[in-house]
């Protein structure tokens, strides 16, 4: 390094994400001698870490001169504290960055390669646009099987990876999930309680009302370690946790989050995305689900065969089966939409009452099942058999209770205090519902933030409705919260379009 | 738009060059009734203007949780005024994004599609991993003619166009300048002396110890609107004017800070980059110098010809006559580095001192010439001449100063107060120069922001030094970095290497 130029660190408490951003005054000497301006990348150091942050320049008081600040994701890649010392110079040139520039003249990537630019990500390294690069250039379909495979085990290599005595760990995963499509609540405790490993990790919402991890803490708590997540597998059997808690591909969510800002699905990067999380954790049977439907993520039939292919090739390459189906993914799955709602639904099925959405349970049922069947003392055809029984018996919510009992106690759904009836303006037959406003609704409720906010859904596509009759309610713990969702109910009266008949 | 939500205006100070940031605090309801987040894309309305910006999330006091604010970008795209009144929302998915993505997918682009991209990046509605994924998409050859030409077409309609009465406007580029290159500040007075129009913008430095608008600030002020930058050149014929204060072809500026970090230079990319420029500032007729060498930007022959070919066909098929020059890229031109030290390097030149520089001479007289053999009037081969009959008359001096007085005054350079002699430490040849340390002593020495800061450099390659012959001199404005470059230098003995000889 040619330069050194201390500077004293002070919090201003800026989430900027995974992107590392470094803020220093514009009258900073170093920014003149080193020629340093805005969006320039600088390494920066401090104690023995470093990373390469792009540069924003403060013109106000919010920093002096001899004062530096950083992006809270750059404060936990460098470990810094308030008051520390930063030093600053000019990165060299990445190698990583060479071969991605080598693969946006399309040279096919080796191993070596993915490693370096995976690592270079994993370490903040890279900056958002050079991933955005590095993304783009491995879409339309540029990655070949043998690279998906090299990026999937980059992938799980850059983060922990769990171990297990078992043989026949397994795992599933729901590619651009349903709204409502909490399966793996009900399906981890069957699965468990029939005998086979299931370490499950969820993800929260981004965008929606509620995620499966969200929902689950309803329950209990999600946030574990990877320590304390492997005693809850090696007590139950299985577990319910949240994937941000625990190191497992830390990239994915790098990752994820550019491919989101471009709107972008590339077959390769959601292959090794899928397959590193699941191999991280351990798993070597893997059943994924794809919802196939027009509001879906996966919106043809051709794209669905495209992906099995590549996850069961890459699954084999990598040593663990991949079984993928391909399912109906045209309407949402049980009728509440926000944590608690949906962890009503699920409790009703996992305690067998016969008001439970049945689509739920069905559909828990048959990926269930399939999981089952990886038991090889399991015949083909039988795993849905065998979890409906222990569903029925009720060894499955005896299971989840005590998966529960270990992830930290178990605790049970109460519905918000406030609620709203929105009832049909007119009778006749309810031709389409707009999920996507649904949600809208469930979030201005309050949820995920608000547990107990969202919707209950109590009518059915293709359904006959009289004047007056309930369709929805709204729940909110905060009565202003549920005026500005109804408000919003009332300015767009065909979220559930009626068709009136003779 | 389905939510708008009132937030008062708070000015931060925070530069991020030319990426609209949208700053909320942590606990706003907002954040969490939309779902927005971290990264998230928003649409910022206020008064009758909107973005799109990204979200970053203060999780301090900076804001509170009534306020919002904005990178400096974001405030000029606004033309927002603090205390004023931002609504935010949900983008809906712009179009241009579907065209990117159809070049990610390998098909070409139409003139629709490109204005479509080039507009919404200039409109700030494109993030940086968009333009990103757009660029990364282009490179490798993946622009054809058609697409090169239709892009350069949309460059020039985002901003400012020039139209000059008279039929022969001339210009000229260098592709990846070489360090002390200020051949267009003599160029300039030669070819509007001789009765041509010259309407040049140039740069400003970025991580150099100067750029060509550095360097003729020196004389002159360089910060003119467009309007003046017009007058200038009706009065005299030419003008050097800094291209940041007009509105030529803006979104260059966008694009090519996103190629920086990406250190991508895409032949497609960069040949729009030019030529739009050009068009826009009115040219017609155009020199192109590629310096070629192992330390420039062209660095292959074969490059150098795809560049030309390009270069060339784009420009007659938007009507305008492009000319190529591939020269020597080996050496350093002229003997300053920094921008009062090669400005008289310049003058020296243009006062026809037999001490000047003779490389720096020779370079401009011979693109000079090649812009005067655009006159029909100029028989081939006969142009250098007429440039050195020009200079060494003293009528390029004379035109120089009237095109200074015409910018604002002029005004002589004057070296900086303080020196620091460097001395051969043995004598044999000189078998190295370091040219990009030699550059970073003239900036820790305070180049570009201290004008006067820099190196003059006394020796050439392959030339015999005594020992304690005088190397090169520094020149600072402070005592203090003066003292930190020579420090510097003493650390790196081998800026210039010499070798022993018997």
């Amino acid at each position: 390094m040619d330069a050194i130029h201390p500077l004293t660190l002070k919090r201003l408490g800026i989430d900027t994400y995974k992107e590392p951003i470094l803020y220093l005054h514009c009258e900073n000497t170093i920014c003149q001698s080193e020629g340093f301006e805005a969006q320039t990348q600088v390494r920066v150091e401090c104690g023995d870490q470093w990373i390469i942050a792009t540069l924003n320049i403060i013109h106000s008081n919010l920093l002096k001169t001899s004062e530096a600040s950083l992006s809270e994701y750059a404060w936990e890649l460098l470990q810094a504290e308030e008051g520390e010392m930063l030093s600053l110079s000019h990165p060299k040139t990445l190698e990583s960055l060479s071969f991605i520039h080598s693969k946006i003249y399309g040279h096919e990537l080796d191993a070596e390669a993915l490693d370096s630019i995976i690592q270079d990500a994993y370490l903040g390294y890279l900056s958002n646009i050079q991933i955005a690069a590095f993304l783009t250039a491995c879409a339309g379909g540029r990655l070949n099987l043998g690279e998906i495979t090299a990026l999937t085990e980059s992938m799980i290599n850059a983060g922990d990876r769990l171990h297990w005595p078992q043989e026949l760990v397994v795992d599933k995963h729901s590619i651009g999930g349903l709204p409502g499509n909490r399966t793996t609540l009900i399906l981890v405790p069957i699965v468990a309680a029939f005998g086979l490993t299931i370490p499950k990790t969820s993800s929260r919402a981004i965008t929606s009302p509620s995620g499966t991890a969200d929902t689950m803490e309803v329950f209990t708590s999600v946030n574990l370690t990877t320590e304390a997540m492997k005693r809850v597998v090696e007590k139950e059997g299985g577990c319910v946790v949240w994937g941000g808690s625990v190191a497992l591909s830390p990239v994915d969510d790098i990752l994820i989050r550019v491919e989101r800002g471009l709107d972008l699905d590339s077959e390769g990067q959601m292959v090794a995305s899928v397959l590193s999380k699941k191999i991280a954790a351990g798993s070597n049977h893997v059943l994924i689900d794809i919802p196939l439907g027009p509001t879906a993520k996966v919106r043809s039939l051709e794209m669905a065969n495209c992906l099995k292919h590549y996850l069961e090739e890459v699954g084999a390459r990598l040593d663990i089966k991949v079984k993928v189906m391909i399912s109906n993914g045209e309407q949402p799955v049980g009728r509440g939409i926000g944590p608690v709602l949906e962890a009503i639904d699920v409790m009703a099925v996992l305690q067998n009452d016969p008001k439970a959405p049945q689509d739920l349970r069905d559909r828990a049922l048959s990926i269930a099942g399939e999981l089952i069947e990886f038991s090889p003392k399991v015949k083909a055809g039988e795993g849905k058999r065998i979890a409906e029984r222990i569903l029925t018996s009720g060894e499955a919510w005896k299971k989840f209770q005590a998966i529960c009992e270990a992830q930290g106690g178990l605790k049970f759904p109460k519905k918000a205090e406030h609620v709203k009836a929105i009832l049909a303006q007119t009778s006749g037959k309810i031709i389409s519902i707009d999920n996507r406003r649904l949600a809208r609704v469930a979030k201005f409720a309050g949820a995920p933030h608000s547990k107990a906010a969202g919707v209950e859904l109590l009518a059915s596509l293709n359904t006959r409705v009289e004047k007056d009759q309930l369709l929805f309610n709204i729940y909110s713990e905060s009565i202003s919260q549920l005026n500005y969702a109804a408000g919003y109910v009332e300015t767009h009266p065909d979220i559930i379009s009626i068709e009136e008949q003779e």
